[in-house]
């Protein structure tokens, strides 16, 4: 069996915010949404049907704990949340905080318009208020 | 408590197939993709993490097992699945088939275009083969 090795592309459009049990949690580089993309440790994975039964609980268990507290911190109108992969094949979930109004709403955010960078502040403030959510 | 009732536009775009131990199997009106919607059958419930422990584990299995089928007798490219709900917000979880080349590939279908009416047959051969594969 082969060893989880994180997507280039992954890799370059995030960063690695923490280390959850199965997935690691990243904070996608563009500012026009909290968008984090979490990414199980499992090598080969492509569809979520792939993981074991218990990889697939803890997956759904980790999501729904990152979802509620983004929807917290941010006072979203809607969690959105996603597994695609048709460009990145490596299994990745996609969960984003939408707000009526925000640069798409409320088409999706996938392959819309191009990244904006983050003000470095702003993006580890909210990265602070999340992990202090996560760990309560 | 209120009674689950389902939202008026997720009946009119999409026809029930199944109705599983928590949500309704439904295929929408769109024969661009094989495009499937579950909506699990609670009142009120607009975010997944707001789903019981119990629920939201039978929610997990449920499209995990319709996800599965549905790439084995479309032999897919790709799975996506998503639960978005800016326009809907009664919890609704999309599983679609995706191929290279198709309508919006590699892009998501949400907003894409108009919906594409099924010839009635073809419609009706890919819910007899999906059937066939989850009750097995």
């Amino acid at each position: 069996m082969s060893e989880f090795e994180l997507d280039g592309r992954i890799a370059r459009d995030s960063d690695l915010i923490a280390t959850l049990d199965l997935c690691q949690l990243r904070i996608q580089n563009d500012s026009r949404w909290p968008w984090l993309v979490m990414v199980p440790q499992r090598a080969d994975m492509t569809e979520i049907f792939e993981l074991s039964e218990a990889d697939h609980a803890l997956l759904s268990a980790e999501v729904n704990h990152v979802a509620a507290a983004l929807k917290e911190i941010t006072c979203a109108t809607k969690i959105n949340v996603g597994a695609l992969g048709n460009i990145v094949r490596q299994l990745h979930v996609h969960v984003i905080a939408r707000f009526e109004g925000d640069a798409n709403w409320p088409g999706p955010i996938w392959g819309y318009g191009s990244a904006e960078p983050y003000d470095s502040e702003k993006r580890q403030a909210l990265v602070n208020t999340l992990m202090e959510k996560l760990s309560r």
